[in-house]
């Protein structure tokens, strides 16, 4: 077999077999097959598409590409929740405690990478002492004791997805349906839940910017973890504004823990109990989604979920007392305000703004590996709907690099879009795919 | 300015600034640019082609990329000669010899590369004593004491070419029309000539298999030409059996003495008569074509263009003996007959298994660098048209390793087409374009 010809046979439309996937992937994550043919293929794959047969394919060969990790020793049904990523998005440090604290075991392994915030193990890691790398008996066991873990992810979970996606990012071959939903799903299918949840976002500050691509992307990936045997659910939910208040890393954690008791935003509040519902679904611990919704209210209320979130934290060498104490937190040395400059309603908070102006704040990475400022990051005062006046504080922006603050504000300015009237507002969750 | 901006800008079907060619070209060429964005953007002009200016503009990069060769010491108009490539392609040897007899100069640099056989300097270093490297103020005083010269090219014309030319060929991105052109055109440019001439080959043994190709390959070289103000004819010629009966490096310069003495096949004769009659008309020796023809033809019945040819082999310190005597050539150790199993006449000789034969039998570089056996090639007995009884010599395959002679000969016996009634015969010429 010749990576020339297998090259050649995708740039006229043809489909490759399983075989010729599995001797791309194998040879290019060994280094056999150089970046320069890998790219070839991946930019013939933009234009020729890959039908679902070769896209559950290429799934398969990156999930066996490296480690694959054995939950079996976990009691229960293991649900796993993957968001594609948006700005605000805490649901995991939310989710986790609620559903662990209605039976279904979570066995989390979580990424850092670069993005507009740290990845949720950067957010963790915000709470003093938090420790998130362990062996996989000391995952495991932890799972078993108290129902929650959530770690770093292994460099060697999908190393071919791994090489694939810097490469992709370099050469213009991002934005392929196939090529996402197997970047997402290898390494979910590698980390060895027995179901998944989806959670694709849609709008500014999402990477699919459309609810027909958003929908295409869900049930792509629902269709794979079909094929392999897994249970898989998919819900489109909006993210043309920022989820919640807070942007950053402390900042998420802290507004995490509000929602725990009870007292976080409407939408970080529903979105988290629309999720928990479906992982408690499919976790076997409900009859229906409205059961598992209200287990999941139920756990809040009662103060479950806060305590399991305690218990977590404790678990992984973290001081639970940041649930009472925010000071414990890194603080950041500067505050500034951006304040309205006229009166009406919020119209849009756009995302893709404030996600950048949180990066730049120091609270995101620009580069793989940069450390990142836990303190950073932004509170928006006001979301889409509320009425502001002039003079009214929209946003709050913080860290320890004055310069750095000053330039994301420039950036937050343009994000508020206000208006005279009352605008309508964006449906939260817009689609479920996948239920029965 | 990034590249996979650049990228992304073609990929989405937008024309590239003259600046982004630039920018890529030169990047490339000093390696800040690595394969893998190359490679990526190359796909992607697969998909979504060139336009006529980007063909221009990465023509010039590209030539602009390394030296360029300052022919104006050299006195009359410079017309260089290039062909696509064919099997049993000598033209060189006998159209140099002639249009240098009838006044035009000729300086000319050619390859050596990948191929059924050699190329021309390889073919020349047959020729007991020829050398193939000289520097440019010698190659010049050559052309001017006796108008004609022919070196191997150096590697500083348009290293961008080469090092993209190599990438192509392992990215399935060879035959796209514009980086076709651009290839041959960016390296005639910087070789110095006033005047191109190019001949471009249609048929089985050729790249371009049919004439709608063909036709669109010479249009766009021609249109290039024009572009930096030369005068470029393309002619497309029939490559769809070996061109004369020779296949080889020594047996390809005996075929070319022969021609010169008049004695030569009829196609390789006819063919070489109307590339010099349009390179001395170039050359502003002849008012039309016809009279070009009649001084080619008429250097050749006069001996004019073989005593040119001895000139040129002394020049380079070459035997010129050899046009007497063919036993100065490397000979072959061994040599095996093809014969007819079948009564009839040709039908066709399939050009690219003959060649592929050819490279087969050591005539031809399999690897860069590799050693060639300048004895080795095959002799056609029979060309299309002619009858055949069985029993009949269809070809001699000749060379100093007797393994290869036998695996050369059973692709040999495919290549051979044989039919009952006389065929109808493909024209030689198919089509001038770019002369007024």
């Amino acid at each position: 077999m010749e990576m020339n010809d297998i090259i050649l046979k995708k740039r006229m439309g043809n489909a490759l077999s399983k075989a010729e996937i599995a001797f791309f992937i194998e040879g290019y994550t060994k280094g056999e097959i150089p970046d320069y043919q890998a790219s070839a293929l991946l930019m013939a794959i933009m234009f020729q598409k890959l039908d679902i047969e070769e896209t559950v394919n290429l799934t398969e060969s990156m999930k066996m590409s490296g480690d694959t990790v054995d939950l079996s020793p976990i009691n229960g049904i293991k649900v796993d929740k993957h968001s594609t990523g948006g700005v605000g998005d805490k649901t995991t440090l939310i989710v986790g405690p609620i559903v662990a604290s209605c039976g279904v075991p979570v066995a989390k392994m979580s990424g850092r990478g670069l993005g507009f915030t740290g990845g949720t193990v950067d957010k963790m890691e915000s709470v003093p002492g938090m420790q998130t790398t362990m062996d996989t008996d000391h995952f495991i066991s932890q799972v078993n004791r108290i129902g929650l873990a959530v770690i770093g992810q292994t460099g060697h979970i999908a190393p071919a997805d791994k090489k694939l996606y810097a490469l992709r990012d370099v050469t213009a071959t991002i934005d392929n349906l196939s090529l996402i939903s197997s970047s997402i799903m290898s390494k979910k299918l590698a980390a060895g839940a027995d179901a998944i949840l989806l959670d694709v976002k849609c709008g500014s500050g999402a990477f699919m910017k459309d609810i027909d691509d958003a929908t295409s992307l869900a049930e792509m990936m629902v269709h794979i973890g079909h094929q392999f045997n897994k249970k898989t659910v998919a819900v489109v939910t909006d993210m043309s504004q920022p989820l919640g208040h807070a942007v950053g890393n402390s900042l998420e954690v802290m507004e995490a823990i509000h929602t725990l008791k009870g007292q976080g935003p409407k939408d970080i509040t529903e979105l988290s109990l629309e999720l928990s519902s479906i992982m408690i679904y499919l976790g076997g611990r409900s009859k229906s989604l409205d059961e598992g919704r209200k287990m999941a209210a139920k756990s809040i209320a009662d103060g479950r979920a806060l305590e399991k979130f305690r218990q977590f934290i404790s678990a992984q060498s973290g001081n639970p007392d940041v649930t009472n104490d925010e000071s414990l937190f890194p603080q950041a040395e500067h505050e500034i305000s951006m304040h309205a400059h006229e009166n009406g309603f919020i119209h849009g908070i756009d995302a893709n703004s404030i996600g950048l102006a949180s990066q730049h704040t120091g609270a995101g990475r620009m580069i793989m590996g940069e450390t990142i400022d836990l303190s950073a990051g932004i509170v928006l005062q006001k979301k889409v709907g509320d009425v502001v006046q002039v003079g009214d504080i929209l946003a709050t922006i913080q860290g320890n690099d004055e310069k750095k603050l000053q330039a994301a504000k420039i950036e937050c300015i343009d994000a508020f879009q206000i208006g005279k009237k009352k605008p309508a507002g964006e449906p939260l969750i817009k689609k479920i795919i996948g239920l029965l």
